[in-house]
């Protein structure tokens, strides 16, 4: 329900706008919806971006990763506050959109009419959202380095996998056994606290200063790794909510067609990136290299999709092949505006469909909710400081501090909670943990890891020349 | 209907392809839609970019503009040929598409699921070709100088009037009095006829070299000036073809509430510009710069379509206040990939909307379709070259080149049948009648203009020492 008093104010504003602008001898009553649709995506968009770029300036402003400020204005746009983006997936009727609102009185529609745009307009955003996550992660593969990964080595990997199986079984199991959860929304909910953000960890330690040290170095190494694990992860576990059973077959084969797509597509891929240059310089009309390679990405997303894992696999498949090619850095300047404009539909509509109200301590029924959030937040924290004490072979390592670099969870997360309410698996209490989840590690990781580096024998970062020079 | 031959080897191949990844113990009958209708949109976007990079770049190969090979790139994906994108609105249904097909049996879908699924694929793929040509028009905007359209001054205002009067008034009029054609969509048809292709005809004065002669300068400035005399044109008979009626006071108030939006807009945009220039520059997230101005371009978008206007014209409007900016190059730059993105699925989709079936002359009921078609082409062609003998005051100026110069039309024509298309304004026959007097205008008007610049007695261009600095 929306508060009805700032509702009335802007109905009568609207009412009155739309008499003023009604043309003489317009009969509006038969509505051809097609361009009201449109008018609805548009209004929608407004929103979206101004949510996005107020929520991530002011808190760029007050130090905090930006992407957090365009999930925290999600929320106020949506569901949970202002209804102004909100979705009949997540259960609301056009009546509750302050935008189908605005759009009834400019048109003067009827109860009908405007039912079947909230629908049409909700699923046009749902797509631009969905097209976004896959934009976002083909861009994330632009951006991983396959050969520096292979550097950082074996450490990596174990803090990766370590970080990655105990969150998962903990949380897992603990919503089982402890909440009695049912297993496929445990597993998601188990799942959504695998992946470490590189953007948040990375940023926080150059501010530190840590980047270059050893601790650095493992802990944005393991972040890596733990996003693709993280991925994988997600396409074996949205595949098994689809069939909503868990059969031990059926998940050996989702790993190993994850894993076999992943793997094969980076191994084929370095032929394929010859060809793709070599078509991208032959191309001499506009978009000559980013629609070769969106038709790649989309293609891999489609191929993703209909191997009945996810689209974003394939999207980030297609990033990683794509990082190998001469053509990397054009095609990451020429990718970023076109994520500029993709990515915040995703970031909003995820905190958009989030109803917080579900968590609200006052309400009695809530309790169980808040206490499972609350439990997914220890094990999201405690689960990552313990894979600082997986390290091996490096004496007078700071294992606290690697611990506590891998604790902000992020975009990926984000993918988990988006995905899961979409497909209905992860009810309303259990959606509304996972994002508290997500903001919170985010909140909590910067002043953690400032803490944990002062107890450190060796505060310095060692300066290599090859670091001034570049 | 399809040709059954490559259906069958299609369905046989797509069929084996489905078995063999079908994952051993999944349910599939109970069909979950929404990551259905993403294969379907991902599906439908790598048939048009490869549609319209094939169709671009193959036209530029023989020295054609590329949108028209991406036109025709799309009459072939269409529902004129292959049947890969076809929309429920032109008539067609979910066995029609060949997509649809291929989703129906990888996914082993229920023929009610397969219509669902068809009808919100298209509607999201028309929503994508919509926001396309929104932000074709805001990229033409940019484009347009307003300093340099003052300095061209009365003769190309005249010339352009003219060529956009001439025309409307004798297509309207031919079609209403020869050929009995309803009101609304002869003026429909008509107001098709006025827009000239800026982009068309500047490429090819500058490679007759004639792009700095006096009669270039005026094709030039009669193009970028009737281009926005056509986008008024539109929004008032498309405001009109949504009531069904012509009334004198209606069309009045549409033509002035058009002229003072566009005009108004530009002159409050002086305004504004300080304001977008100072917020872009304090901001310090990602999209900076794009995100505001597409807040702006589809904000003014959605208010021309609240005033039952075009959408179009606001986006074109934003355009032209945005373009006055110190911020101009930075933008053009940015939106350049965006646009690269969205456009074609416009130009494919206004392709693949058209069913040149209607035209095929062996069917006796077509031929007075192909009478309109020709009938239009004629006045195309003659209602442009008699601008040549409205310019004055200009002793030795050859008439016949800047009649000849004003013929090619393009995108602005192009948006007039998808709109008209969209709105069922106009019927199949006059649609398809209109995209062939764009493609022939388009493909006569080079060796036109080559022919008339031959008659001149003064075929060297003037070289100003500022051209040979520059």
């Amino acid at each position: 329900m929306i508060s009805s008093e700032p509702i009335v104010n802007s109905v009568t504003w609207v009412n009155s706008l739309a008499l003023a602008l009604q043309p003489p001898l317009l009969a509006t009553t038969e509505a051809e919806n097609a361009p009201i649709i449109l008018t609805g995506v548009l209004l929608s968009l407004v929103v979206i971006y101004l949510a996005s770029k107020i929520g991530g300036e002011l808190s760029r402003m007050i130090d905090l990763p930006p992407v957090l400020g365009e999930l925290v204005g999600g929320v106020l746009v949506g569901a949970s506050a202002l209804h102004l983006v909100v979705f009949p997936d997540s259960g609301a009727v056009a009546s509750d959109s302050l935008i189908m609102t605005i759009l009834q009185f400019i048109n003067h529609l009827s109860p009908d009419a405007v039912t079947s745009i909230f629908q049409s307009q909700s699923e046009a955003i749902s797509i631009l959202a969905e097209l976004g996550v896959i934009i976002l992660l083909f861009e994330i593969g632009l951006e991983s380095d396959l050969k520096e990964l292979q550097k950082v080595g074996y450490q990596a990997t174990i803090v990766a996998c370590v970080g990655v199986a105990v969150p998962f079984a903990a949380g897992t199991a603990g919503l089982i056994l402890l909440f009695h959860a049912p297993v496929i929304p445990a597993i998601f909910a188990g799942a959504a606290l695998t992946a470490t953000s590189i953007g948040i960890t990375s940023k926080v330690l150059s501010e530190i200063g840590h980047l270059k040290s050893r601790e650095g170095q493992i802990i944005v190494g393991a972040a890596v790794i733990d996003d693709i694990l993280g991925i994988i992860v997600l396409a074996v576990v949205a595949s098994l909510a689809k069939t909503g059973e868990v059969d031990i077959f059926n998940v050996i084969y989702l790993i190993v067609s994850a894993t076999v797509f992943l793997i094969g597509s980076i191994l084929l891929g370095k032929y394929f990136n010859q060809g793709f240059v070599s078509i991208a310089n032959k191309l001499q009309t506009r978009g000559n290299l980013v629609i070769p390679a969106f038709i790649f990405a989309f293609f891999m997303a489609f191929l993703g999709n209909a191997i009945h894992l996810e689209a974003i696999l394939g999207a980030f498949a297609a990033g990683l092949v794509l990082d190998e090619t001469d053509k990397r850095k054009e095609l990451d300047e020429q990718v970023k505006p076109i994520a500029d404009i993709f990515v915040p539909i995703f970031f909003i509509t995820v905190g958009a469909k989030v109803d917080l109200g579900v968590l609200n301590p006052v309400i009695p029924e809530n309790r169980e909710g808040l206490i499972i959030a609350t439990f997914l937040i220890v094990v999201a924290i405690i689960g990552k400081i313990v894979t600082g004490w997986s390290v091996f072979g490096q004496p007078g390592i700071n294992r606290l501090a690697v611990g506590v670099g891998m604790i902000p969870r992020g975009e990926v997360g984000l993918v988990f909670a988006g995905i899961g309410a979409a497909s209905g698996t992860l009810d309303k209490p259990l959606q509304a943990a996972i994002i508290i989840m997500v903001i919170l590690t985010t909140f909590l990781a910067p002043p953690l890891l400032r803490l944990a580096f002062k107890q450190s024998i060796e505060p310095q970062e060692p300066i290599e020349p090859a670091d001034l020079l570049s």
